[in-house]
């Protein structure tokens, strides 16, 4: 880590923080959708026979929270999220978590990641993620944590794309 | 530019290189969609009421080809796509172009774009676009092509997020 840390330049610097950015962007827009309407809206479909709106939100926390132990900053803050909102599919579970509860999830994680990111170097940004051995990213440093970030700033527009397909003039 | 190119080191290469490598993985996501069903298929609707697989197909070639003259690259190939594809909503316009031409003009752009991609520095990556003024981009300096390049891939994702929710089983 720390001959990484040695090399990142200015322009290092700034290319990890536009990255970053651009993941705050995309999780201001998650955050946005979900306090636009009221509760009930969110238990729609975003089309017929796929998941709805609150699910894909629980999802897109367990997604998030798993960052957690992935990047090497810590333990998950919702272990029991990954059951409901990634191996199981929606309306496959009775009882979901409630909106509110869901909102006050999606701002924990939100919180507790921003003050990891904001303590980490370039250099730690560039070292290898937790899926992957030291000798296989020898072989492939792209697999590093910034990647992670990348996939999951994308994984938050995948959604979103589908989060919008929902109009009130649907409900 | 020139001073830019210059503080280029292998740390900023490599993340260039990632967030190029992270475009062109969902920009294969996208071809390999395309390229899954028969033709008749990108003619639904990805949800009731909303745009069909095939005026997305139409809109993600518009948007990736005006980041030809966004990133100072050169002229579009295709500018009669923008008023089809941007400026007019889906089933706004009787004809659009068939399924194998718009294939053929996504491998177009494609082809295109890998080639001014592969020939640009890090330095140009980090240079502004063509849509901020000189002195925005020093006030700025995040404003650069790379950010056009992080927003496009984000903006594959949204979409493909849309395109799968059209399962065969649903046609």
């Amino acid at each position: 880590m720390e001959n990484q840390n040695d090399i990142a330049s200015a322009s290092t610097i700034q290319v990890v923080r536009q990255v970053m950015n651009y993941w705050a962007d995309r999780n201001k827009a998650v955050t946005d959708y979900f306090n636009k309407y009221a509760d009930d809206f969110y238990y729609q479909e975003v089309a017929p026979n796929r998941s709805r709106a609150i699910y894909l939100f629980g999802h897109l926390i367990a997604i998030n929270d798993a960052m957690i132990p992935l990047l090497g900053l810590g333990e998950k803050l919702l272990p029991e999220y990954a059951a409901m909102f990634i191996v199981a599919p929606d309306k496959s579970i009775a009882e979901l978590p409630s909106m509110p509860e869901l909102k006050k999830s999606w701002e924990k994680i939100n919180h507790t990641l921003t003050q990891y990111f904001n303590n980490m170097s370039p250099g730690e940004w560039l070292d290898r993620h937790m899926s992957i051995s030291p000798e296989d990213f020898r072989r492939d440093p792209l697999r590093n944590k910034l990647n992670v970030l990348i996939n999951r700033t994308n994984h938050q527009s995948y959604h979103l794309g589908q989060l919008v397909l929902l109009k009130p003039e649907l409900s």
